[in-house]
């Protein structure tokens, strides 16, 4: 399996934010083919430091790295990548790699 | 659910770090009371902006936040913490957050 990482810096505006993710974002990054399973965080992000600065975390699931990448090059997945623009200006990390269970 | 991310930057000495990390820091997290699954990252951690100066990536599952809590709080949490000291000292970020499905 593989997951995809999008780590987003807390922004001026979370309602404005959560209205254009929910609304838009979420329904966009859905059409990305191969995506498996998509699970946001509910509440604080946490950290063990104090204050992560995050104000929400999505874990994205695909079969593999080679299935994230192609499916961020996909129409889709760069109309989902475009959006990011219209809500994520305070900043967002995306990790993606290959897992396997320990 | 709930998810914990770690986020280890690379070391010095990435095959040191991996020896330390799977004979010891592994069998050591698998007993924190209430983790339900432990991924790791295989290979490269890719960053959309580039390099992501991170060396693994873990994702571990428990039912609640509030089971993460007691887990870290319980003395096999508290000896995984512990041992991070041992192996992970160019940095970890430590991210637990409850999730939902989207």
């Amino acid at each position: 399996m593989a997951k995809l990482l999008a780590l987003y810096k807390t922004p001026a505006d979370t309602a404005a934010f959560d209205k254009h993710y929910y609304s838009t974002h979420v329904p966009l990054a859905k059409k990305i083919p191969g995506l498996r399973r998509y699970e946001v965080s509910t509440g604080t992000v946490n950290a063990a430091s104090g204050d992560s600065g995050l104000h929400l975390a999505a874990v994205l699931e695909f079969d593999s790295l080679a299935a994230i990448q192609k499916g961020l090059q996909s129409p889709e997945g760069a109309a989902t990548a475009a959006d990011l623009g219209n809500f994520a200006q305070a900043g967002v990390d995306l990790l993606f790699f290959d897992t396997k269970e320990v």
